[in-house]
């Protein structure tokens, strides 16, 4: 049985042509610099981490090896207790084990693990406690890798996350900021204000809420929240259903349901709608208090979604940028504190012309206890993440054209031994900061017109070069701009009219200048 | 038995620090915009593939399981045919498998994976051939994979790569031209000319030279060129020796030799030495012709590497950038015509002030056999790769301190009342071009001037904004010049004199001017 070497992608996973690549920098190099103004720094880390140091913080998850791609380690080594020293056997002898890997996930765990690291050992010696230990600030983007069984259209196992994070402070003024820091973001991106909202609730007010209707611990809590959770997906009535005496899904499969009485529900559902109609971020807050403000964890929530939205009232951040919503979850369980998602309000076409929402595009909170779990020491922490390639995704479809990778000056191959004169003229032109390509195609088709043609127009290439015998004799180039070209083809049936708007024999003198002036440089 | 969640990397993995970043992200940001320049376009490929579609092009490997991370893919999927139709057991039904994933240990396999999945389906149809294959010009950086068993200092599991390739034509104008680009590339970078040299061979001189000795089977030939690939790192003698009877290496292994004559092994030793003292390469296509153009093959190389000679030297490309090296090898089993190497001259010492040398930081050549094994159709192609980290590594040790991050101007906390005001200072520079960052530590160490003066120095401020309840109340703000503040310290004895040279009092209104010009934008 003979097996092939088909040359194939891994499903989930894709390549990135040089118009997607050119989004996703776009947003990269934007975002970043706007993280980059509030004094973040620009980090990496490994795609391949130790499995433990990673942790167990899947979304709706509650162990590592579901959802996340990992293996063994190839190199055995020494297994590792708790507290760093080598396990040892009833002999004495190390224990040792190829140990698991797994590919990153999100960049938040790498994080704690980066920020852990280095002071793991400082603090063993005690010389880093809870009160000193230092405020780190940085953001980081590329690849992470999830393992999704059922993959939804649109979505895949690797794709791009763009992250900042400040670990080692308490102060709300972090998340009140990192809630800014994504408006900036996303408008210096080019997304226009009025097309995104910045949602922000507090775990803290329905924690405390929660309690106040008697669910009181953790683990019916966390279920409550995984439910509303879900809200966007399955909408009110199934919520209402999962809370209660559970439902059927759409294949006939038996969702359990929590139980919980009607009148808890209804207090529940009360609750996560009380912003409907209301207009400021005030308002919403006169009804958290309304609501919870007898429950002392409540009030703290309360209290920092006051400090945070006086913040960005100072700073002229209103609710066409930013607003409260009691019913946001956001799904990692790591979360403590405030949480921020911002929504698209755009609405694209695809391919087939049906509508399309975008829905989530960024995402963030506060995560108090993350880094404790792998440095045994409190370090709060804050942070949001840019989803990039969705958001590249929406401003592809949203605003079509917009950004696109623009090809080199093409120079086309007519003549052998004029070779090493297209070469000068393009190193020419990049002297004078033109992009240009001397078209190198397989030697059998070379003087083939129409597939260098081809090659150009794929290529986006806004002129093309052409120098024969005769032009070379005269000193001269017949420049084509095919961008003009292809805007005329639709209008233009003279075509002898098309050619003289289009083409335009110039003296290599004046090349360089004749090519900015086309090139709108 | 507690196994520890330790917070630790994988070896030969690491973190990379936002110094470190700045390096990598200007290697990137130039050279990409060099290769641009020319025409090639940046795509992007998954980090993770199936292993088969990868190929086995290791270095000095023959199976792709050896130096690369490979696991077994979680999802049960068809096992395909050569022909991509799935395979079927006796009873017709689909075998199935868990295929085996490999992590990239190159950019270049996954291009051939790239260019062979887009043609495959085109080329089963017969409607692409030799004749008609297309140009594909990109480039791609990012990180690569090797599991190297022993890890030498400085060498990583994981590093960047940033290649550029031309799939699609057998002219060497395009070796050519990657030599040149590599050269363009690296000045941008900031190397100047004089201390790095590209160094280009054609494998198919030696191949030629080879066989009119008498090395004239495959398999023989590729073990000599291991050797010869090996003497940068063993020298002359030993290099002898495994041409030979074999030698012991440090550890009093044996390595077995060739077995060749001595006769031979002088022969070989004196082609591949014949360039030393010439300084021109059109010397050194003079001792080629003498040594071994009465092959075919040979003469075939020759005439290529003569072609590529009268390009550079048309567009001024002279021996003080690009050199021929009749000991040049490359260690990919892939490459079939030309090959380069980009050798650094630079000597940097390292922290222990011992002299470092650099040697090869980019390399490439001609592999017109690797498409064919993935698409069934000879496509040729050329291209080349800079190893980013290794030429990070160098400018930080060659050139220390010419790039680093520079820090936000840093914006201390002194006053709660005052936060708002703060971001709202930070906020207006950051409005008016200056990256600006309010101190946000851990509330519990908020005030202490010390431990934000700790952090504005690791960040690299460049200058600090002190306002404090008198400050405030008269509408100004001291600003402190800490870069000009640390290269004072050094000579100024006089405190007080120290403080009136770094340090001033300047009113808001007037603060972004007077920070402008301290930071000499």
């Amino acid at each position: 049985m003979e097996r092939g070497n088909i040359p194939r992608k891994i499903k989930g996973f894709r390549d990135i042509d040089a118009d997607l690549n050119e989004l996703r920098q776009t947003i990269i190099r934007e975002a970043g610099k706007v993280y980059r103004s509030y004094g973040f720094e620009h980090w990496d880390t490994p795609v391949l981490e130790y499995a433990d140091a990673l942790g167990k913080y899947m979304p709706d998850e509650d162990t590592v090896d579901k959802g996340v791609y990992n293996f063994r380690n190839p190199e055995e080594e020494p297994v590792l207790l708790a507290d760093g020293n080598e396990m040892r056997d009833a002999d004495a002898k190390v224990v040792m084990d190829f140990h698991p890997l797994a590919m990153r996930y999100d960049l938040t765990a790498p994080l704690a693990r980066v920020y852990s690291e280095r002071l793991f050992m400082d603090v063993k010696r005690g010389q880093i406690m809870e009160s000193n230990a230092p405020l780190f600030r940085r953001y980081q983007y590329g690849p992470v890798y999830r393992y999704e069984l059922k993959l939804l259209p649109g979505r895949f196992r690797e794709f791009w996350q763009l992250d900042f994070d400040t670990v080692g402070t308490s102060d709300v003024a972090a998340d009140a900021e990192a809630c800014m820091i994504l408006s900036d973001a996303l408008e210096a991106i080019g997304l226009e204000r009025g097309t995104y909202i910045v949602k922000v609730n507090n775990r803290k007010v329905l924690k405390g809420f929660l309690e106040s209707v008697g669910i009181i611990n953790e683990e019916q809590e966390g279920a409550v929240l995984r439910v509303i959770d879900k809200l966007d997906k399955i909408g009110w009535d199934d919520v209402k259903l999962e809370l209660g005496k559970g439902r059927e899904d759409a294949s006939g499969s038996k969702i359990d349901g929590l139980g919980l009485s009607s009148d808890t529900i209804e207090k529940i559902v009360g609750f996560l709608k009380m912003a409907t109609g209301l207009s400021t971020r005030a308002e919403v807050l006169r009804k958290f208090e309304e609501a919870a403000a007898t429950n002392p964890t409540a009030t703290e929530g309360i209290a920092e979604l006051q400090k945070m939205d006086s913040l960005w009232t100072k700073l002229g951040f209103d609710e066409s940028r930013i607003q409260f919503d009691p019913s946001l979850m956001r799904g990692m369980a790591y979360y403590t504190g405030p949480v921020f998602e911002v929504e698209s309000l755009l609405v694209a076409k695809d391919e087939k012309g049906r509508e399309r929402k975008f829905g989530s595009i960024c995402g963030g909170g506060r995560y108090d206890g993350l880094v404790e779990k792998l440095l045994g020491l409190k370090v709060p922490a804050t942070g949001a993440s840019i989803g990039v390639d969705r958001l590249a995704e929406l401003l592809r479809m949203a605003k079509p054209g917009q950004v696109t990778a623009q090809g080199p000056v093409f120079i086309a191959y007519f003549d052998d031994e004029l070779q090493p004169e297209y070469y000068r003229i393009a190193r020419m032109l990049r002297d004078a900061g033109i992009t240009a390509e001397v078209y190198v195609g397989n030697a059998k088709g070379f003087k083939k017109v129409n597939k260098q043609m081809a090659y150009a127009d794929k290529k986006n290439c806004p002129l093309a070069i052409f120098i024969g015998g005769n032009e070379a004799a005269k000193g001269v180039a017949t420049v084509k701009n095919l961008k003009l070209g292809k805007e005329l083809e639709a209008t233009t049936t003279d075509k002898q009219a098309w050619i003289s708007q289009v083409q335009q024999e110039v003296p290599l003198t004046e090349l360089v200048d004749y090519l900015k002036k086309q090139l709108g440089q």
